[in-house]
């Protein structure tokens, strides 16, 4: 049976790391806000659950694309950040961006801007 | 509870349409190969179930990125192609690509080319 993740193609490769809607929404927000805890992300994923938060990170973690890092110790306390590696994703996150802001519509009114 | 797919945030709408791996891999199949039908897409994405596969079509055909048209009427035979506004994608394939030529490494040593 075929690998459907061909290792010899680097879509399939890079999709290995960061191909699922969270890990692609976790590095926007590394890319919009900088250094993030795991309850930023909890606040801004909403509707995510902390076992998936935890696998989705330890993925990113593991693909070398972001860093944990302790910013505290009395009560150790860790933030994720992007790594070189990490930042050089932004490509990718400006062309999903611009597609969306191009071909996405947005999927319901806004409230009023106050 | 905030809405992990923030309306407001085009990564996210777009994430909506073409946010899943099988997904992203269906595209770069449509955009190497042009038209393909069901079956090259399950000889190619070897490990999707067929309900995984029409699923994922479905999701992108709604979305108005890929179309299906029928080819053949005796019997009905139909293939998918990337619409105009699936074809402006394409960045995002290639910011994907290129990120993975230069980051992800080839997970197995490829054998001899013959």
């Amino acid at each position: 049976m075929p690998d459907p993740l061909d290792p010899r193609c680097p879509v399939a490769r890079t999709l290995d790391i960061i191909g699922e809607r969270w890990s692609f929404l976790i590095l926007r927000d590394l890319v919009l806000h900088g250094p993030r805890k795991f309850s930023d992300f909890q606040t801004s994923l909403g509707a995510i659950s902390p076992n998936t938060l935890s696998a989705r990170l330890k993925t990113l973690e593991d693909g070398g694309v972001i860093e944990r890092r302790l910013y505290d110790e009395h009560p150790p306390r860790a933030e994720y950040l992007l790594t070189p590696k990490g930042a050089a994703l932004r490509p990718v996150l400006r062309a999903l961006r611009a597609w969306g802001e191009q071909h996405a519509p947005r999927r319901a009114p806004t409230r009023a801007a106050s």
